[in-house]
C-alpha cells in the first residue's frame, strides 16, 4: 500500500553510483557507473531516507576489491557509505517524516533501509554533519576510541598521529591534547597543511611527509621517543615512526591509507621488531567493539565541541555523481579535516 | 696479586671465538676466528669462570650485524652468549671457588667478569644446563613470560606456537597446555619435528611448514581462529597465521629467526591489516621487563619440571671452536629443542 508521500516519491529517481568493476591499483573513475533506477516501495519496518550528506572515508576504498578489510561492494551494486538524510517515508512507528537521521545509505540519492539500522539525531546537539564528522562513529568516535580507550593516552606523552590533517587524525591530535598528551605532533602532506595543523587544531609540531625525512626529524621533535602513534597511513610513515618509538610505546593501528589501493600486496611493516625490542604493542581496533563506550565518547566529545576546545575542519563537495572524483580526493589527500558530498 | 690458583690459571689460554667480519647475509664460518688469548687478572669485584656450557640462542644472529636487535658484538670481540660454568677464581666473598654460576659468558672457555653479572645455581633443584634451558631466561623463562604474562593465556584458547621443535618453542606450547590452553597447534620444519611435537611434547596437532600450506593446514585445524599467537619466526609463517587470528587474538612478538640474516630488509607482515579488522594486537616484549616476574616463572616451572609435565629436550653440541657451526645450524633449523654447546 502507497502512502501519499510515496506516490510524490515515485516521480522522483534514485540516483546511484555502482560499481562497474573491481579497480585495478588506483582507482579510476571507470571503475563506476551512474544510474538512475527506481526508488523501492515502503513495506513494514523500513524507513525511506532522502540522502543530504555522505561521508567519504578512507574504509571506502577498501570495500571496492571485494574480500575487503571492512566490508565489500558488490558488482553492480553501490557502494557503501554512511551518511544523513531526512525520513521521506516511514512504515516504522519510531521514525516520523521529517525526522534526520544518520545511517549506511551508501552511494545513491535516497536509502530505503530497515528502521534497525537508523538512528535519529538530535540536532540541537550540534548540526547533522556534525555526525558525520565529530560526533560521527568512523571519525569523531574513532578518533576518541583509539585515543582514549585503545591508545590510554595519558598526561605527559608524546603522541603522533598520521593523516593528521584528515578527519580522523584532525580530532585524534586534538584528543590527545585533551587527555593531557604534552607533545602532540602530526605527519601530513605538504606546507599547508602543515600550518593547518600547528596553526588552526593546536599540534605542537607537524612534519611534511612529502619534503621531510619523517624519521630524522621526529627523532629531533621527539627525543624521548613516542610514547602513543595513531596511524592511519600505514606504509613508510609507519616504518619510519617505529624507529621512533619509545619503550612501552603503544603503536594504535587505525587505518593504511597508503595501502588501500594495493591490499593484495600490502607494504608489512619492516620495522616491526621494535615492538619486542622496546617492550612496545601494536593495538588493532574496530569501532564495533567499543559499541558500549560510544554513548560516553559521544558526551565528551559533545562537551568539547560545545565549547570551542575541539575544531572541526568540514570539506563538502556537491553532487551524488562526484562520488568517485570525491573518494579519489580523499586517496589523493588533496582535502582538509572531513570530507563529505552533499547529495541533496 | 695473584692467588694460587691464579698461578695455576695463568699456564691455561683461554680460547675465544672473535668475529672478524659482520656477515653478509647467512653468516659464513669464515666471518669467525678462533684466536687463544690470555686470561686476565683477577681484580677486586671480579670472578674468573671456566665456561662450561653455552646455550645457543637465536638472538646472538642479531648481534653481528653491528646496531642489532638486542646487544651488538663487536669486531675482533667475542659473541653475546649466556652460559653455565664453574668459578676457578674469585675475588668477591659472595662466590667461592667450585660454585656453579650462569651469566653472560659469550664465546670463550674462560669468563672474567664483574660479579654483579653471575648469578649462583642451586643444581640441586636441577642441573646446570637446565638453568640455560626450561630455567634459562632466554628460554623457559621467555616462554613462560610470553605465554602467561604477555600472552595471557587462558583456559579454552586455541594456541599456535612458531619455531615450535626449537628451546623456547618446544617449552612456550607446553606452558600454553599446562595454563588451560585447549588446542595447541605447533609449526616446525619437517616430518621428524611434527612427530616429536605431538608424540613427545604433548601438542594437539603440528604444521611441517616445509611441506605444507601452513595457512590452509591451520584454517583446518583452528576453524573457530586462533587466540593466542607465539611467534618465534616472522616472516611467512607470521603471515600465514594472521590470516587466521580470531577475533581479539594476541599475537606475542617473541623473535624472527627467519629474518635475523636479513635484518637491513626485513619482510613486515603484508597481513599486519587482520590486526585492527579483528580488534587483535601484536605484543612485543623483552624479558628484561618482567625481570620482578623472573621468580614467580622460575618457582613454576621448577614445579612442573620435577613432576615432569614439563620435558625438555637438550641437544649438546662439543668444542668451543664449533660456536659457529652451532649458531649455523640453529638457523638452518637443524636441532631439536635447546641447543648448546660444551665449551669444558
Amino acid at each position: 500500500m502507497k502512502s501519499i508521500k510515496g506516490e510524490m516519491m515515485s516521480q522522483q529517481v534514485n540516483r546511484k553510483v555502482i560499481l562497474k568493476s573491481h579497480p585495478q591499483g588506483a582507482l579510476k573513475e571507470s571503475d563506476f557507473e551512474i544510474v538512475d533506477d527506481e526508488i523501492g516501495e515502503v513495506t513494514a519496518g523500513s524507513v525511506l531516507v532522502r540522502v543530504d550528506v555522505l561521508s567519504i572515508d578512507a574504509f571506502i576504498r577498501t570495500t571496492l576489491d571485494g574480500g575487503g578489510f571492512h566490508t565489500s561492494a558488490q558488482l553492480g551494486g553501490v557502494i557503501p557509505a554512511l551518511g544523513v538524510g531526512t525520513v521521506v517515508e516511514s512504515a516504522d512507528p519510531g521514525f516520523a517524516v521529517g525526522d534526520t537521521v544518520t545511517g549506511p545509505f551508501c552511494s545513491q540519492s535516497y536509502a530505503l533501509l530497515p528502521s534497525v539500522m537508523l538512528r535519529k539525531l538530535d540536532t540541537s546537539i550540534a548540526p547533522a554533519t556534525a555526525f558525520l564528522g565529530a560526533l560521527g562513529m568512523a571519525t569523531g568516535l574513532t578518533s576518541y576510541t583509539g585515543i582514549v580507550y585503545v591508545g590510554k593516552a595519558k598526561p605527559g606523552d608524546t603522541v603522533v598521529v598520521s593523516g593528521a590533517a584528515g578527519a580522523v587524525g584532525s580530532i585524534a591530535g586534538q584528543v590527545a591534547r585533551l587527555a593531557g598528551a604534552s607533545t602532540v605532533i602530526g605527519i601530513a602532506g605538504g606546507k599547508h597543511k602543515v600550518d593547518f595543523l600547528v596553526n588552526e587544531l593546536g599540534y605542537t609540531a607537524a612534519i611534511d611527509y612529502r619534503n621531510e625525512n619523517v624519521e630524522k626529524r621526529l627523532a629531533e621533535l621527539a627525543p624521548n621517543g613516542v610514547n602513543l602513534f595513531f596511524d592511519n597511513v600505514g606504509g613508510e610513515v609507519l616504518d619510519a615512526v617505529l624507529m621512533n618509538i619509545a619503550e612501552e610505546a603503544r603503536v594504535v593501528l587505525c587505518g593504511a591509507v597508503s595501502q588501500y589501493e594495493n591490499m593484495a600486496d600490502v607494504r608489512g611493516p619492516k620495522n616491526y621488531l621494535k615492538i619486542p625490542e622496546r617492550n612496545a604493542s601494536m593495538l588493532g581496533f574496530t569501532i564495533f567493539h567499543y559499541a558500549h563506550k560510544h554513548a560516553e565518547a559521544e558526551a565528551q566529545m559533545g562537551k568539547w565541541l560545545k565549547s570551542g576546545e575541539l575544531k572541526v575542519r568540514e570539506q563538502i563537495e556537491e553532487g551524488i555523481e562526484n562520488f568517485p572524483a570525491t573518494v579519489r580526493m580523499l586517496l589523493d589527500g588533496g582535502h582538509y579535516g572531513k570530507l563529505m558530498l552533499r547529495v541533496h
